[in-house]
């Protein structure tokens, strides 16, 4: 066994550290520890310890205690995550970063926020909007999630089509490293070609190559007005071909293009408990276009209106105002709800695929469901290929549920990579994903991963267990 | 001494691979690929042989052969590198791409082109416009530079302030790694977090990491109209403050904003020979707006020019046509001819700093040229920090050339650091600004930076003595 268990001497370290009301051991507490939003009980796991460091040296003497010790260090943020990315599967020390949590400067000449890893994205996009700016990054957990967890997975959302994932809003980063030294990435300068991109490196490494302690975020421009389009579509083949063509004939990059399939549509409809227009449409696809000037905003989506109207949309909803973009975004935006209440059991994959070959995946998971007996919702991102495959528990047996999801998701991923897709667009690999790591990257990609991992992790003490198996 | 000489039995080899006809041994022609467009001797080195691939295998053995044999190898791609990135400072083999040159494949329905890495910026620019679409990466060199050298330093160039440099226009690659395997990261999905984020780590590496054969562009909605404004200031500081303004009280992000100071200015007219208007101005902007309609484009520049000329703009000069926009440009785009009719030797640098401080570094960089009585005109990319200050020559002689340049750049350097800068925002390190490196990255950097380039390139045969010194 590489790693060693949590004694008295170590917690004593550890208080000594980061101060005795810093670290957790009642057991009733570690509990939350020990999971994140994946729901199924074999991706929960207890730590040994928590410890909640409030500045980068406490990180730093924890890391490299643990490195001394040869302790497991799992760094977690608000634990909204979809891939157990944060869940100590070999126990040891959680590393929480729930006290660092403040905005440490708006730098208005540069246009740049610069915040600890513990603040949620949903105060970043607050704090932005009051000081007259706009912070990109959205996932739909922004009320809650941390933006050192969006910056772990490089996080995607509802805006990535526009304004890419969090990886494009990251310009430098202060950094933990594995072996418990600092040093700042980056910073405020917009472009450097000096040296290798680390900080890209670090963004997406889902916490196994560093603990980002300070962020650089660029502010944008705040758009002041923006629409809410809802078109629905007799079948998705018809409704994902209006994706390039809004683009290209159009010349507009919306801010979101989102899609949901009838099992979602008929979901949000018992959900919300009403009809839902076109309810029994193949497909909705919900567009949302934000810009400066409110002449540019209706010209962009009557543009884009017309398009879909003259590519097979049944009919165009305007959500003009705050109430009827929010009626629109409802059916979108419970949707995870809605299918938690249809079957509080599930598993949502998160595959990707070239925007084009959205809806031949979507077809043959639909024939994958039908083999197997199950339902499949999918939604998700049609700007940028990012399917939500919802696998729904329903009234199966835990043995039956376990059979049929290994089947089932080793189909879906099949088809997925079939199509040249990824296994993961926004959520990450984590604990739940890396045995399947393998089909998506080849036997040279997995060696450089693994290679970089030792390099910079020479004991595997950062995350181990997740994302790829090093040894 | 790490490496050895090409033996016979090695040309062979190397024949073997690529076909005769694809190994270059004629001392003549060989002078071709000793240097790129630095034009100092000191930065120059006749490779032993230059080879030729034409495809991604061929590219593959011949690392093989050089891992084997221990023999350095530079890759190449049109030599119109500024950092000495593809001058064999080792001897060694060259392996130019100069064969590689074919556009592979444009894919309307997700927006993509595939071109091999020889193909050169300009002709990607030109068949995406062909197409009905938009290629977002400009440096200044897109006529002569190839794609495949663009990726290797992360160009920018004018339109970076929009679009970004190259890496965000980069979403895959077929990359041969140091070791002679050939592999693809990345491809056609527009996001993904599955695994380490390889592609950007490999973009701005310089060839260091591995040897792209294959690249997967984005492509974008083509804007359709399009106008340069020129705009006078009395001095620089006014002059720069107008970026954070176009952005936040404009909410316009430019897809150019460029400066040029008055030392430029004057060598722009005596290149052109003719007077420019206000010439005596302390500098010049030089902003260009694209939209994809007429109104919003006018909309766009109206709103900038009444910002410019509110905060001290002397005049706003508007180029709405081919004509007028050319002659603007014209200033700016042959500045660096101008300045070589100046002084035929010259040292250019790319040093990046946070946007606002510009100004504080320009003033500063004034003081040294007048301590050490020589010119540094400076000029460069206003909306990124990016400042291409240009240390003159003129009529020195060379040992007093040497000697005010070695003492002009150590200082530069201590400036550009003191304000948050970088060594290069462009233009890369490769040989010329190696060892200035350890001066940008603090010591935990370049161990990261040396522990990758050693698991990865674990002989240390792709281009060696660039960026950073790894033994």
């Amino acid at each position: 066994m590489r790693y060693n268990k949590i004694t008295d001497e170590i917690v004593a370290g550890l208080k000594n550290i980061v101060g005795p009301s810093n670290v957790v051991l009642d057991p009733e507490k570690l509990g939350v520890y020990a999971g994140d939003e994946v729901p199924e009980a074999e991706w929960k796991h207890l730590p040994e310890v928590v410890v909640k460091p409030e500045n980068a040296e406490q990180v730093a003497e924890v890391i490299k205690l643990a490195n001394r010790e040869m302790i497991p260090v799992t760094p977690r943020g608000a634990g909204t995550g979809l891939a157990a990315g944060a869940v100590p599967m070999l126990g040891g020390i959680v590393l929480s970063l729930e006290k660092m949590n403040r905005i440490l400067e708006i730098d208005k000449e540069n246009l740049f926020m610069v915040v600890e890893p513990g603040v949620t994205t949903g105060e970043v996009q607050q704090r932005a909007q009051e000081e007259g700016y706009f912070y990109a990054g959205d996932p739909c957990s922004a009320d809650s999630s941390f933006i050192g967890g969006n910056v772990a997975t490089n996080a995607g959302g509802n805006k990535a089509v526009k304004y890419g994932t969090t990886s494009r809003h990251i310009y430098g980063m202060e950094v933990v490293t594995p072996t418990g030294e600092i040093t700042t990435l980056g910073g405020k300068c917009v472009k450097s070609s000096t040296g290798y991109d680390l900080v890209h490196l670090l963004v997406g490494s889902e916490g196994t190559l560093g603990i980002v302690t300070k962020v650089y975020l660029k502010l944008l421009p705040r758009p002041l007005h923006n629409a809410v389009l809802l078109v629905p579509f007799a079948d998705m083949q018809t409704a994902i071909d209006i994706v390039p063509k809004i683009m290209t004939n159009g010349g507009i990059i919306p801010t979101s293009i989102e899609f949901m399939d009838n099992l979602c549509i008929k979901s949000a409809e018992g959900y919300l408990n009403r009809t839902l227009p076109y309810g029994d449409a193949g497909a909705y696809i919900i567009i949302e276009v934000e810009a400066y000037t409110e002449s540019q905003l209706e010209a962009d989506f009557e543009t884009i209106g017309n398009i879909c109207l003259e590519n097979g949309g049944l009919e165009v909803f305007v959500g003009d105002n705050k109430s009827s973009q929010e009626k629109i975004w409802k059916a979108r935006r419970y949707l995870a709800e809605a299918l938690r209440v249809t079957s509080p059991v599930y598993c949502m994959e998160d595959i990707v695929v070239p925007v084009s070959n959205i809806p031949r995946v979507l077809a043959e998971i639909s024939q994958i469901a039908e083999k197997y007996s199950v339902k499949i919702p999918c939604f998700g991102h049609a700007g940028d290929g990012n399917i939500h495959a919802c696998l729904l528990k329903g009234n199966m047996d835990d043995a039956a549920w376990y059979a049929v999801k290994e089947k089932v998701l080793d189909e879906m991923y099949t088809v997925t990579h079939t199509h040249g897709g990824k296994l993961s667009g926004e959520h990450g690999i984590g604990a739940k994903r890396k045995k399947f790591m393998a089909r998506f990257t080849d036997p040279v990609q997995l060696k450089m991963i693994k290679a970089i991992k030792k390099a910079l992790d020479p004991n595997l003490i950062l995350n181990p267990d997740k994302v790829i198996d090093v040894d």
